[in-house]
């Protein structure tokens, strides 16, 4: 069995001990006598998958019990026209755009209501997140929105807005457990499963009790975009994507078992230092993020010369570091660095960086 | 490693092969050295297997080259909203109610616009179809919609409906791939795969182009629920759900293996019969269906004493069938004999059966 470091964005690296019991599990899970991919969603032995997933999750974030967890589907994409269909009873909502995936929230909350961009790094290709302590939140703003880590361009929220008291509501996709979170400072934190938790199909979201209408803020808002739908129906109104809930069921425990998000975090602050501190002293690669606002997921860095860019993205895919080439609207490469990835990964790949840079400055 | 028949309603039953083939790649796809759980929905590889899936379908089912096949996600559920969003603009759809889900889809159309019931079995329990060789069709009728295989009754049309030149819409979740169609008397397909392709979490949706609107019929429909938005980027509008096409993929490679969909139905009917002429002279088992009406899929029967029904039910599972408990709302058993349940499945069933017959009736 042939395995490389994998720096794909996502869809991304899984722990390899995770893998090894899917495959295991495949035929027979814990001796029913068939595949998770089998079983009926209304049997005991997937309820115990589902709700034993629920509780690590619960227990991983800290999650309080006036706050509902769901698995749904559809991506984030479907979120950011949920998120309106719900909450917008005002018909107003502020958005923080500082990336394509808030940007593409911010559009599509657009056709439910009143949507304002409060604030934006786009001036600046989305290297920086912008000083949101003291922002123009509007009085009838049914929420905030932030996509808390931007996957394409490697920055990070490392402080949240002052919402002046209006609900929050975080797209954290890839940033999900990587490192402990305040719950209570959140309405609704939601997010793809595909980067940092599991097989792409799943999105978990985490909604305050309040912020579930019954009756959703949009009229003829479809029943399954509804969250009330499945929060009466503990995600399980309709077949819910079992196999993928599996997989991110196993991921907690392996997070557990790796000490909870405290550990996470250690582990991702050192991962990221070694790639950071590389690009800090290099002669020849470049991070392209302000450095207070880096990512400790994604690691955008450049050479200055998109020829040498496009030749060390090949050599490094030959020496096993692959999918480093970075999102077209920013050019250049990056590097995810997910909880999945082994500190190992990351020094090898700096090793073969410095090695590049000698080859090539 | 221990295997029970899997009779099961959905998630159901899959080729043993198709399992052992998908562990056996868990940890290092062909090479890639990575899971296509860990692999970029817009890698070399991952386009590969996509664009495989979709061309075997096309070649097993004979779809012409003016309907486009979508993978999506949100089950047959979400489809009950997209199908009006997209396609009632002139805000009429007629609707034939054979059973629960085609009951859904007729309330969920409802909020878009006037779903009209013009025909429905509901007055025995959905134990037959009507006639549907002239029905009251509406002019404005944007299209009409069928359930071709009702899961919970046992029921299928062997007929299809007149609709007096309308678009038909069909959800074939339950009879998907079970036999050859013909596709262009349709002008939407689609079903959930979860029954006979693959893992939950994955709709495909066979669609005729000019029911593929540039902009859907009702007003602020969400992106992800326009047929369009996945239409012009082939299902990679955003992260689809990956690992289930890839299974789906496996699943039609084995229903080519076996000789496509004539072979499939040789198969489905040689076990069907297998089941219904034993219900057809048991002294305690019957049917519950109107015979012209069955299902080769699902097979639902009863003893008529509850107490008997739940003692089979339990004894059979301790026997190694499981999944026989029928639906809440019709009670008794149900046999659900998917493509993937070999024969001797349903044999052993049956002789089961005969012998749980010998020792109570």
């Amino acid at each position: 069995m042939h395995r490389v470091y994998n720096f794909s964005a996502g869809p991304a690296v899984l722990p390899e001990e995770v893998l090894q019991e899917a495959a295991a599990e495949m035929l027979d899970y814990r001796g029913t006598g068939m595949s998770v991919m089998e079983m009926s969603h209304r049997s005991a032995a997937f309820e115990e998958i589902i709700q034993t997933a629920e509780a690590d999750l619960r227990a991983l974030m800290g999650i309080p019990d006036n706050y509902q967890v769901l698995f749904l589907q559809g991506g984030a994409s479907q979120q950011f026209a949920a998120i309106p269909m719900n909450l917008m009873r005002h018909g107003v909502a502020d958005y923080i755009v500082t990336g394509q995936w808030a940007k593409k929230a911010y559009q599509e909350a657009q056709k439910y209501g009143k949507a304002v961009k409060i604030a934006s790094s786009e001036d600046e290709t989305f290297s920086y997140i912008p000083d949101c302590s003291d922002l123009p939140i509007d009085e009838a703003a049914d929420y905030v929105y932030i996509c808390e880590n931007n996957t394409i361009y490697g920055t990070k929220f490392h402080t949240l807005p002052n919402t002046k008291g209006k609900p929050l509501v975080a797209d954290v996709s890839s940033c999900f457990l990587s490192e402990p979170m305040d719950v209570t400072k959140y309405a609704v934190i939601y997010g793809g499963v595909q980067k940092n938790i599991g097989p792409a199909g799943v999105v978990i979201a985490i909604i305050r009790d309040d912020m579930i209408p019954e009756t959703p803020a949009v009229e003829n808002t479809p029943t399954m975009l509804a969250w009330k739908t499945q929060a009466d129906a503990h995600s399980l109104y309709n077949t819910p994507p079992c196999y993928g809930i599996y997989i991110c069921g196993k991921v907690f425990q392996w997070i557990k078992k790796m000490g909870g998000l405290e550990a996470m975090q250690q582990r991702n602050i050192a991962k990221a230092k070694v790639l950071y501190d590389f690009l800090d002293e290099s002669r020849l690669f470049k991070g392209t993020v302000r450095r207070e606002d880096r990512s400790l997921m994604n690691v955008p860095f450049v050479t200055g010369d998109k020829a040498l860019d496009a030749k060390f993205v090949k050599e490094a895919a030959a020496a096993g570091f692959v999918n480093l080439k970075g999102h077209r609207t920013v050019g250049g490469m990056r590097a995810s660095i997910y909880n999945a990835m082994p500190i190992e990964g990351v020094e090898k790949l700096v090793e073969f960086m410095r090695k590049f840079e000698a080859d090539n400055a």
